[in-house]
């Protein structure tokens, strides 16, 4: 059974999968990209993998046969499993819990050679549409906490095949960095009665130089404080707390926003490795004792995507401090992203 | 001017290193490492560093001349520069602190092709007086508010140059990672009169499935909630708050621990690329109307060394969470560590 471990010195949580224990001999080999015989993602072997859990079939065709659109599956080899109980347990001065949740595989395409930037509006609003469908439903589930839904794109990005996918992990916990953002934006919202990333959206739609385009209902933005070379989110400028809330005509502008971001940086990057995250609101399950947990948080948080191309190495001081260093200022990246010339 | 931003959604800052802005074609090629036709580090090559702010000769031979162990300089191409004033300033919602700091290269080695587990146990002592004496040294700016010590080995752990070398890097900000660890450790000595790690140490010691070694005075440890495969912690186990009161005799005791880990890490995974970071106290200078504020810091903090060989890829998950995966639990890890054999 994976677990769940807390380390009080350093306060984080870290997920110790045992269940597919490594051993030195596992890390040996730096593989590209795993060189598969059959890639388990294609049209036709549906059957290389564990049976699907959502699927879009203009057709009308049987699960777990050709005939889909998109496809979601369990990972074959799950960081945290399904099955069992929340088990909560101390080991002296350090607690475990079992590591109960979900992972699961969005296989975006049936075609092996096509990424996500290049998909239609329409398919990669059906991309979208298996998100919203597969975060509700693991929404019912009340021992999960939160839904993460995110994409590696390229094995430098932590991919470990080819065929164009994302990944959907599901915790008994919320992740820290989605509790820190929930803090600040309840704090924010208590004091001035406004939502903190719709004042920064209004900001730098006002001072522009970070903003790379505004198509009306999403801007592409290069955060005053980013973190990597080229880092851009994709915000919605009407506040909305919830991504799984919207229909399937909103998911097709986010379709056609995200498009022209990944698109963006296709160009001026030359295609390069990324990691992108969708960050909406936690499972908002009522908690014992609590009735106001979840307060203000139709009113103080903001989904939107987070994405970072993978061009600078992660190294001791950013492991070391927190710190990272960024040779790239946001105004800059957000110039040349600006200049890209799309014919879309 | 290098500039530290800070982000009130996320809280956390970032350094922007305006002076060496990478545009795209800057991380199009990814150099393996830097092949040079002359290593700057080498020796008869000391005029291709900016002049050296310490060495270690035992000739009593001129500085930026050949003839040293272990030599310190400016690195050419600084994060952070030393010139210019802290200044602080506000862009809207947004802070900004001009990026004041230092950024140096402890050179371990005139040999090109030596690894820092390869050295003497003299050699790597005197590696380690250079770091002490650049603590030292750096503290006595009264800007600069903690001075981070860490090691990139090989080019996947964001080595630049293959010639064996750490990094100081002195921010004008105390890291986050410390800021933590302090509070923790604080709130922990407030409520227990005890250090947090002095207690950690006291019970692995007496559970041993973490413990790689215990020699008496240095203890190799695989901590419970290992964030990577194979992560090792190197600590004092007498409560020592700070590294750099450490006396040189001491300091061969820690090169003895130390030169024992990197062998035992060298030997089962094969010299895989890995970071280190030195873990000790900020520099304590006095804070006007706060005359408690460094408190109990003597008695609660406890210097230690944490190093991370670099074996999987931090993927989307792990930055859009905080939540590390883990495939290797560290008890196996203690223990294949453990039963490498060394001949010291």
């Amino acid at each position: 059974m994976p677990e769940l471990r807390y380390d009080p010195f350093k306060e984080r949580w870290v997920i110790i999968a045992t269940e597919r224990a490594r051993r030195p001999e596992d890390f040996e080999v730096q593989i590209e990209e795993r060189k598969l015989i059959v890639c388990p993602f294609c049209y036709g072997h549906e059957d290389k993998t564990p049976p699907e859990v959502f699927s879009i079939r203009p057709d009308g065709s049987a699960p777990n046969t050709p005939g889909w659109r998109v496809r979601v599956t369990p990972n074959k080899y799950p960081a945290l499993k399904v099955e069992g109980t929340v088990e909560r347990e101390g080991v002296g001065l350090f607690d475990k819990v079992s590591g109960i949740g979900a992972h699961e595989v969005v296989v975006e395409t049936p075609h092996h050679d096509l990424s996500l930037a290049d998909l239609s509006l329409e398919e990669i609003r059906d991309v979208l549409i298996a998100y919203r469908e597969r975060i509700l439903d693991l929404r019912k589930d009340v021992r999960l906490r939160y839904i993460l839904v995110f994409k590696n794109h390229r094995s430098q990005a932590g991919a470990s095949l080819s065929h164009s996918h994302s990944q959907i992990i599901a915790t008994p916990l919320i992740p820290i960095v989605i509790v820190q953002e929930l803090s600040v934006a309840r704090d924010y919202f208590l004091k001035k009665e406004r939502c903190i990333l719709c004042d920064i959206i209004r900001q730098e739609l006002y001072f522009k130089e970070r903003i790379v385009f505004d198509d009306g209902k999403y801007i592409m933005w290069c955060p005053f404080a980013s973190c990597f070379p080229f880092e851009c989110w994709l915000l919605p400028k009407a506040h909305k707390h919830d991504f799984a809330e919207l229909t399937d005509g909103e998911l097709l502008d986010v379709a056609r926003a995200l498009k022209e971001m990944l698109l963006r940086i296709k160009i001026l990057l030359n295609d390069p490795p990324y990691n992108f995250v969708l960050h909406t609101v936690p499972n908002l399950v009522p908690r014992p004792g609590k009735p106001e947990y979840w307060g203000t948080i139709k009113y103080d948080f903001h989904w939107h995507i987070e994405l970072v191309p993978r061009l600078t190495k992660i190294a001791g001081f950013e492991w070391g401090s927190g710190f990272y260093i960024n040779p790239t200022p946001p105004e800059i990246a957000a110039s040349l992203l600006r200049d890209v010339k799309l014919i879309l």
